[in-house]
């Protein structure tokens, strides 16, 4: 009789692990590129340069409101390859089981895997899974390392910030953050918040359709706006100044952000991007993103000034101004 | 003063993590690709199919006689993208890192890594750190995505092996294996055990100049030499028969199998291939490997025969025959 938990045998290499990928990930990532699962799998890259990104997922809770972990290693390398400008390709999925973990968890999170590639667009073409003991993981990693084409004569870069250009967010800012967070709390809250996990690679698509003066695209997650701006700010060597009234954040992530002491500029968001555009297609740039579903909320939030160069600085609500920093001090791990 | 271990602020991705990045990983990773450290990095592939690849490394102890999970990391992702053919060009690295892990053994992995690296050829570019918890892993695993180029009119897999085809090893079996067992079990021997853990993409190269005749590659890492060659027996269908004398088995690992109670077929090897080429190939095949420090103890083991398909005959040297099964059984975790 087949396990309903993960065994050591599972990672051993041997007759179990087969059987787990056969009934566990095979059909369910199913196609051309993976279905030999031999060492390596064989693609055609069509012309053009290739993006590449990777980034291992351990967020805790591995199921929370609008997503898991599954649905959140895929989109959150989707973003990374399309912020160059990349039409995402290709995933490879390595996983990391802790003995014990529940296989019908394992199926929940692997079938949002696959359903998320799907929307995304994007193809499965190698895993690895390894299982170690009791207490040597904390239920489920998942790497993803996605490979995108970028066409041909796009550049966009961090180090492509100019004076003059304008900065836009796609949409609200800390949804992804403090919703992980709040559950963790155990936060049994009226008001409905939920992760903003999505692949932003059909809203890239459209927003590079109708604007050709976009230097820079960066999704905030780890650190938040703030820590991404200050990342832009140092790498193009630029200021960049912001208007705290213009930054849209939900009522509801203010709210449980006052609540809970945190400040939702340095909260993670797993589907919104910071697009840095030159200053006279702001409009324009605003325009392709309200037009898309994911981008609604999108708003102009500042603009790039010459000096002094590697500094954030904010315009407040009432009046003042302050410089917005790099995350530092308290940590808040496992957000991703 | 910066810590001497891992906190886990390292892993938030504010200041704490980029001064980690810089401290640790940007001085000996460097390369043009990676430097900008942007959400991914941007590659110019030759022309030509892609082989790509990605595997895990939980390894337990993390430091080995013969290499340590650094090492291990890049060995094993070159490996298996080299058994398609393909000259190995670029890894992506995903670490996750226990809170308390020392910074000292970091930066010893971190600088076998970039060494061997720099050994094979291949350029680090994009890479990825987490953070988790006290408890919450095992010190630190390692993920690598590893992508190669695939020469004009080359086609190796899994699926083409042909009855008549020879079947060849490169070098002793479970080397790798049995120093991790033995080093886990606290077996203090007068006989040095050592991995086999090595880059083999030269080995390849060489075998496939010397020789148009080969249809398969693989390297028998995870449940050994007989596991290996029943996936292919089985992707192929056809049959493969061998001559257990024929199979180099180093003495002081014979011992310590005989000791421990395991068998060497079963044990992973992490700088080892098998080969299986055109049976009038197979002495081109094997001056080849010979001819290569890596491949000193090649030796032809074997023969593809049509049928029964999917199954793996072993002629025992004291002039019987068994089946060799996948392994099934006794678990051996965290090999690799």
């Amino acid at each position: 009789m087949a396990s309903d938990t993960i065994l050591l045998d599972h990672g051993a290499g041997g007759r179990a692990s087969h059987e787990l990928v056969g009934r566990i990930f095979a059909g369910r990532f199913s196609n051309p590129l993976l279905d030999p699962l031999d060492d390596a799998a064989v693609l055609t890259p069509p012309p053009g340069r290739l993006s590449i990104s990777t980034d291992t997922f351990v967020v805790d809770p591995v199921v929370f409101p609008g997503g898991n972990i599954g649905s959140l290693a895929v989109h959150g390398t989707v973003n990374d390859v399309c912020m160059r400008g990349a039409k995402p390709l290709w995933l490879t999925v390595g996983f990391v089981l802790e003995e014990g973990l529940s296989i019908a968890l394992l199926t929940t999170i692997v079938e949002s895997m696959a359903r998320a590639a799907t929307e995304a667009g994007v193809v499965i073409v190698a895993g690895d899974t390894k299982v170690v003991g009791r207490g040597q993981a904390d239920k489920i990693f998942i790497n993803t390392c996605g490979i995108g084409v970028i066409p041909e004569g796009l550049d966009l870069g961090a180090h492509l910030a100019r004076p003059g250009d304008a900065v836009l967010v796609s949409g609200s800012m800390g949804d992804h953050g403090v919703t992980i967070l709040a559950q963790r709390e155990g936060l049994n809250l009226d008001a409905p918040l939920k992760s903003d996990s999505a692949s932003l690679n059909g809203l890239v698509a459209d927003l590079l359709a109708a604007c050709d003066g976009v230097h820079v695209l960066r999704d905030p997650t780890r650190g938040g706006l703030a820590t991404t701006l200050n990342e832009i700010a140092a790498t193009s060597r630029v200021a960049i100044e912001l208007q705290e009234g213009a930054i849209p954040v939900d009522p509801v992530v203010q709210g449980v952000c006052e609540l809970l002491g945190l400040d939702p500029f340095y909260l993670a968001n797993e589907g919104k991007l910071i697009c840095i555009v030159q200053g006279g297609q702001a409009q324009a740039a605003l325009t392709a993103l309200r037009a898309h579903p994911l981008g609604g909320n999108a708003a102009i939030i500042g603009q790039v000034k010459e000096a002094p160069a590697g500094r954030v600085w904010m315009h407040t609500r009432v009046g003042g101004g302050r410089i917005l920093d790099m995350l530092s001090g308290e940590p808040l791990p496992r957000i991703c």
